[in-house]
């Protein structure tokens, strides 16, 4: 993994909040340390806090009450459903009496057999030397190898691919400069780096052939939530007729949603639009902003939705369901 | 004006490099002055240089060779033909012997006729309490009063309307923050600032009446180049059926260009958006970057081009010329 190593009992991690100016890797000595790593975004992406967590549990399980450790870990990000189903596991390979450090490395390998899966039914969908837009991070950084909206683009990397990445920089917290371009260029795939009000530009000059992006959560008919602006990336994607393509294992589905509208928005600080990053504010003290971490993307944008399971098109409402059978 | 003053042979300006962290009035003592704070992008925008061009000819025109001075004052912004445009009048003035701070009076003067006429028109279109978006800065700081873009607006509001609206930030020279977000609430107008990539998100939310965009030059068929991301905010605008609507002086038809395709796109530094404003690097010195300064908005996307003329709405090909009859 890029961005998390185990050897020896010690976990090491790669700081991402130093990305892209400085590659500092962090030892994690105490629960402690674990529980910040997560809080302060050091780690990140659901399928990474996921496998973090669950090695932290491995390492810091003697001394601890292991109930009382799973909570406290959980506490550290409690949104992040994959980081209490990872420390839900580690709890009842404890009380079946498994090895601990073995049951974190199964649920390692079985994000990277996930995404693995992703990529190479993604890759099906891709030729040689085409051009992509992706928008925020959905690559290597944020699972265990690979990732999702980025994972046919690395697998890609590997089989002798060449593609063309065009990188959405993703405002306000800048994931695709800070984070995609980083590991792309990193990983030897030829990226460039766009504004986010530049992306109808590179599609009307015909360089994007297709779209990758990941998801937070589907709704039951396909309407997909992810960072803020994938929706706009969607609907110019439809203008300009290029395949759109969302990218996620199959238990981001959440059948619970019957459509988008059931996803929640959350709003963040204005201070991450005026302030974070820059050296002064852009804006007046007073100035309201919105801002919107998420936008839902509306199914009849969407060419296919593309998991761990196959590839699903639409109706979305019939065949996600169907992709089981 | 908001950003130049000119009082008993003095005349001043409001740097505009520093808002909206700092509103510092400059004396232009020299013409040296005078050229920096052109080049320097202190005074900006086509209709606000002009003016600023004129009274610097006016002010230093005793001393110096008027053809020399025009000249000087001319190659501070080689690209920008309404500063020869002014330049050029003040000589032709000089040549009849009339006054030139009569002349540069005349030039803004006319100036702020133009943009009420705009607004006037702008201002038809739209009812009180209308939500609008509105991308990079075509207002007061850019012009002698009222702006093109954002006219309708400062008109609006001297009228008594209350629009609520939205201001994209406009990446990566955030003019929509630094100077629109700064110079409406200035102005006591209610504005949110948003993330160029929640522009989809507000309309789609129901927020958008209407866009309002300025432009830098129409074609023959209506294709308006503008600031990067305008045509993405103008595709998003014909998906979720909101009127989009380009402001600017009929002078900015320019019939020699019988399509946006004979429109050149200034392609600028990847400094700007790694770099420029931020207190670190976004990304890897070696990560490429496209920086578009423009792009062109289709005709097709355009519900009516308002210039101090009239309302101009399709065809665009016959009624640009229409008009004027």
């Amino acid at each position: 993994m890029i961005n998390l190593k185990y050897e020896n009992g010690k976990l090491t991690i790669l700081d991402q909040t130093l990305l892209p100016n400085e590659e500092k890797w962090v030892n994690i000595n105490t629960k402690e340390q674990a529980y910040d790593a997560i809080k302060k975004l050091m780690v990140r992406g659901a399928p990474a806090i996921g496998v973090f967590a669950a090695y932290a549990m491995a390492v810091f399980a003697s001394g601890n009450d292991i109930y009382d450790l799973k909570a406290y870990l959980d506490s550290s990000r409690p949104t992040a459903v994959n980081l209490s189903w990872a420390t839900d596991r580690m709890v009842n390979a404890y009380k079946a009496g498994r090895n601990l450090v073995d049951e974190a490395r199964s649920i390692q390998d079985e994000d990277i057999e996930m995404c693995r899966k992703i990529s190479e039914y993604g890759l099906s969908l891709l030729k040689d030397g085409d051009g992509i837009l992706t928008h925020c991070n959905a690559g290597e950084l944020a699972a265990s190898r690979y990732g999702t909206g980025l994972g046919p683009l690395l697998l890609g990397k590997e089989k002798g691919y060449n593609f063309r990445v065009y990188s959405d920089e993703t405002r306000p917290l800048l994931q695709g400069a800070r984070l995609t371009s980083y590991e792309l260029e990193k990983a030897g795939v030829d990226v460039t780096l766009i504004c986010d009000n530049m992306a109808g530009q590179v599609m009307k000059e015909g360089l994007i052939d297709a779209v990758l992006v990941g998801c937070d959560r589907v709704a039951a008919n396909g309407d997909a939530a992810n960072k803020i602006g994938t929706s706009s990336v969607a609907v110019l994607a439809k203008h300009y007729r290029i395949p759109f393509y969302v990218l996620g294992p199959y238990s981001t589905v959440d059948f619970t949603c019957k459509t988008g509208d059931d996803i929640k928005i959350e709003m963040r600080d204005a201070d991450e639009i005026k302030e974070m990053y820059y050296e002064k504010p852009t804006a007046l003290k007073q100035t309201k902003c919105l801002n919107y971490a998420f936008d839902v993307t509306d199914n009849s944008l969407i060419t296919a939705i593309i998991t761990d399971k196959g590839i699903v098109t639409p109706p979305y409402d019939k065949n996600l369901k169907e992709i089981l059978k």
